[in-house]
C-alpha cells in the first residue's frame, strides 16, 4: 500500500426531501447570496428548481440565477458565471443538476477568486503542471444524476475554446460543502441517460481498480463491493425507473464510487477517461456512453499486463469461475462487462457512438501526450491510443 | 433506504514517515499551542513519541503534555486535562495513541470549551437526552492501535464515577481534523492487543450489519468487504506482527469500519456494545476480548429475528456454502466467526475472559434501561441482556 491523503469532507444529505435543507445549508456554509447555476429545462419540468427556489426563499437566502449548461461544459458559460459573481458579488455557488453543471459551478467558484484566468489551471492549455487552485467560493449541490461524482470529488472538467479540449482543474477546495443527493430526482431521467450514468460510475471504479501496485486487500474488497452494486441494481433501475432503492443504492454508490475511498493507497490509471473525454469533445456524446465504447477496448488492449488482476475482476464482479487459464477468465470478464453494458442499451462500439474511424489520429493527437504516457496500468503512447480505439471500431 | 446524513471530513495521512506533517498539520488546522495527550509508556518506548514531539518542534508549535491515559479512560484525567487547557490557553488537542487516548482527548477538547461539566453531555449520567457537543478544541491524531475507528468517528467513550459506567459523548466537533495513520506503529502491539484489534474492527461492522431495515445494497456489499479484508489479513498479522502490508490494511479497514460509511441508509444494532462496555467497565477487560465474548452470544440469541441476514453473512463472510437451511447457515457463520476469534487467541467465554457468572444480573442493570430496548436488530429487555450474558458463560 503506497502513500495516501484521503480527506473527503463534503456533508452529505441523503434522502427524500433532503432539498428542504438546502438555504440552512448555504448559510451554514458562510453563504449570504448564491448564484444558483443549472443546465437546460429539465431541472424545471420535474419541479426540482422551484423546490430548490422555495427552500432558499425560505431560508433568506439571497441568490441570483444562470442557467445553460450544456453537457460538457463549456468555458464561455463558465466566464459569464464568474463576471456575474463579482458583478453581484456572490458568496456561494449553488448547482443545481449533474455533473455538468456541478463541474461548471465548481470553475466559477474558482474563477471567481482567482486574479487570473482560470483556465490557466486547465492541465494543457498553457506549459504549466496542473496544480491544485488556490482558492474558489464554497459550493453546495443538489444532485439530479447519478454519475460523475462530482457531488464528491475534487475535480471539473470543462471544454476550452473552439477546439472543445477538455480539461481539468483540481484541487480540495472544488469539494461541495455539501451535496444533497434525493433519489427521486432520478425517477425521470431518460433510461440512456440512466444507463450512460451507471457506465460512469462503473467506470470510475474500474480506473482505481486496475492498478499496477500490490495489496491493497481493503481497497479492492471497496471497489469490487460498488461494482458489484450498479450491476446488481442496474437491471432494476433499467426495469422500473421509480424504483426508489435501486436508484437509492445506484446515487450512493455513485458518489462512493468518486471521492476516492475506492482508490487510495495505489496508482489508479484514468487511461480510458482521458481517452474518452476527446471523444465527447469532438462528438458531443454523452461520457458514460463514450467511456461504454473505450473501456472494454482498453482492456482488450491491457489485459496481459496483469492477467491476474483482470482474471480476478471476472470472478469477483462477474461470477466467472475461478480456474487456472487467467487469460480466458480475463476473456471472460470482459465480455461480460461488455454484454452489461449492451444490456443496458449502451453503444459499445465507434459506429454505434456515432464517432468515426478516420478521426483516431485526431483523437489521439488531441490528447497532447507529447511524448508523456498516458495511465498506470500499462502507461499508453500515442501508438497504443490509437490502437485502443481501432479495437472499438 | 432511509434518509442520512454523512459527513467525515477528517483529513486522513497514512504511510511510513507521515508524522514528519503532524507540526504542520497542527497549524494547518489553527493550532499554535497544543495539548499532548497520551497513554503509558508504550509510544515513549517505541519512539513514536520523540517523534511527534520532534516534529512539532520543527514546526514551531508549542505544547504542553499530558499524558496516563489508562484503557477505558477516565473522567479525572480529562478533568484534569480541562484544566490544563484552560490554565495554558491550549488552542489544540494533538492525541497519540490508541482508542483510549482519543476519546480522552476528544472529551478534554469538548470540555475545555464548555461551561457546565462535560460529564452532563454523557447519556446516562443525568435525565438529559444525550446531544451533540456544541463545541469542541480541534483535535489532531497519531494513531498507534488500529481498533477503535476513534481517528475517524464522533464519538468519544468515557468511564464515569467510582461505577466506571462507560458513556458516550457525541457530535460532529468531535471528529478529528486530521489523523495521522502510520502503519509501522502498530508493529510493536503485543499479539493479545493486536488480536482485540481485529475483534473491535470486525464488530463495529457487525454492528451496522445487522439492521432490521431494507435494500441496502451498497451499505451491506460495503460491509462485507472490510469484515472480509480483516479476517483475510488478520492470519498474516498474527504470524509476523511487522507485514506492513497487512499492518497497513487492517489500519485502514478500522477506520473505514467507523467512520460510518459501512453504516449509512439503515438503522443500526450497536447492542453488544451496549452489553460489552458495561464488561469492560468492570472487569477492566480490552474491549475488543469483551466483544468476542458478546457478540457471538448476542448473535446465537438474535438470529433467529432475522435468518437471511445471518445466511448472507455466513455465505459472504465466511465462505459458508449456500443452502436451504438458513438456521444451518446461520448457526455454521456464528461457528466460524467463533473460530476466528479463538484462532487469533481471543477469549470467547467468561471464564477465558475472568469474568464472573454472579455478576451477570448486575451488569445488565448497569445498562440502566430503565424499560427502554437496547439495539434494533433485535430490540432487547435487561432479562434478554441476562440470558445473552449467560448464553457466553
Amino acid at each position: 500500500m503506497i502513500n495516501f491523503e484521503f480527506c473527503s469532507p463534503t456533508k452529505f444529505v441523503f434522502g427524500r426531501g433532503a432539498e428542504v435543507k438546502v438555504g440552512a445549508l448555504v448559510k451554514q456554509f458562510g453563504g449570504t447570496k448564491a448564484l444558483v447555476h443549472f443546465g437546460g429545462g429539465s431541472v424545471k419540468r420535474t419541479g426540482v428548481y422551484d423546490k430548490v427556489i422555495a427552500a432558499l426563499w425560505d431560508a433568506g437566502v439571497a441568490f441570483v440565477e444562470l442557467g445553460g449548461v450544456q453537457p460538457n461544459p463549456r468555458e464561455a458559460l463558465v466566464r459569464e458565471g464568474i463576471a456575474l459573481c463579482r458583478k453581484e458579488k456572490v458568496d456561494f455557488i449553488l448547482a443545481v443538476g449533474g455533473g455538468s453543471v456541478i463541474d461548471s459551478a465548481k470553475a466559477i467558484a474558482f474563477g471567481a477568486t482567482y486574479d487570473g484566468d482560470f483556465a490557466d489551471h486547465a492541465f494543457g492549455k498553457d506549459t504549466k503542471v496542473m496544480t491544485p487552485v488556490p482558492s474558489a467560493l464554497p459550493i453546495g449541490t443538489v444532485l439530479t444524476i447519478a454519475a460523475a461524482g462530482s457531488e464528491g470529488s475534487c475535480n471539473s472538467i470543462i471544454s476550452l475554446g473552439e477546439e472543445k479540449l477538455k480539461r481539468t482543474i483540481t484541487g480540495d477546495r472544488l469539494r461541495p460543502r455539501f451535496s444533497i443527493l434525493n433519489p427521486e430526482f432520478t425517477f425521470t431521467l431518460p433510461p440512456y441517460q440512466t444507463a450512460c450514468g451507471l457506465a460512469d460510475i462503473f467506470a470510475h471504479v474500474v480506473e482505481r481498480y486496475f492498478t499496477p501496485t500490490g495489496r491493497v486487500t481493503v481497497t479492492d474488497e471497496l471497489c469490487e463491493a460498488v461494482m458489484r452494486t450498479v450491476v446488481a441494481e442496474s437491471a432494476a433501475v433499467m426495469a422500473n425507473p421509480e424504483d426508489y432503492e435501486a436508484r437509492a443504492n445506484i446515487m450512493w454508490a455513485g458518489t462512493v464510487a468518486h471521492n476516492n475511498v475506492c482508490g487510495v493507497g495505489r496508482a489508479q490509471d484514468w487511461s480510458s477517461h482521458g481517452i474518452e473525454h476527446e471523444l465527447s469533445a469532438l462528438y458531443d456524446c454523452a461520457h458514460g456512453a463514450g467511456l461504454a465504447v473505450v473501456m472494454p477496448a482498453w482492456m482488450k488492449y491491457v489485459k496481459d499486463a496483469g492477467l491476474e488482476r483482470f482474471a480476478r475482476f471476472a470472478e469477483r464482479v462477474w461470477g466467472v469461475e475461478k480456474g487456472d487459464d487467467l487469460a480466458a477468465m480475463a476473456d471472460e470478464g470482459i465480455a461480460r462487462y461488455t454484454a452489461w453494458l449492451k444490456s443496458i442499451g449502451l453503444p459499445t462500439t465507434f459506429a454505434e457512438l456515432g464517432a468515426k474511424g478516420e478521426d483516431i489520429p485526431k483523437l489521439a493527437a488531441n490528447l497532447h501526450l507529447n511524448g508523456k504516457s498516458l495511465g498506470a496500468f500499462r502507461p499508453l503512447t500515442e501508438t497504443d491510443v490509437r490502437e485502443i480505439l481501432k479495437l472499438a471500431l
